[in-house]
């Protein structure tokens, strides 16, 4: 399955509980999609938050965060885990 | 010990091998700087690279890339890992 890393540039107002809340409802919707959100990262100050995922594709993968709680990343990179 | 992600946004002409050569060298070097890099993931179409890293500090993760390669990161954002 493919495996992307997208970009958060402008997560506006940001707090660690609303990101936990939010991550939490992708869980919930993201088998509809085939997709998993695996792991995510943030930095407060800069509003910043970057989502690892496998998803069968990009389309799928922002269809969960927008059914979960509409905030959509920027950008969505396919991407390889070095070794 | 801070979270790091590096964003390298424009590695030219890279390819797998050369990554996976590079990232040896970072494993190499880092322990001189107490520093740890853990994952990678890249996109070779778009050439950006980012990397996960534990390191006392920005300065430190970059000294080992520096020192490792040559091939600085163009970011490096403290993280927060997602719960």
């Amino acid at each position: 399955m493919p495996l992307y890393l997208d970009i958060h540039t402008k997560a506006e107002g940001i707090t660690q509980e609303a990101l936990e809340e939010a991550h939490k409802k992708d869980l919930e919707v993201q088998v509809k999609y085939n997709v998993r959100y695996l792991k995510y990262w943030y930095d407060i100050a800069t509003e910043r938050v970057f989502c690892l995922i496998e998803a069968p594709n990009k389309e799928a993968a922002e269809a969960v965060h927008r059914e979960a709680h509409g905030m959509v990343a920027d950008e969505i990179i396919e991407v390889t885990e070095g070794r």
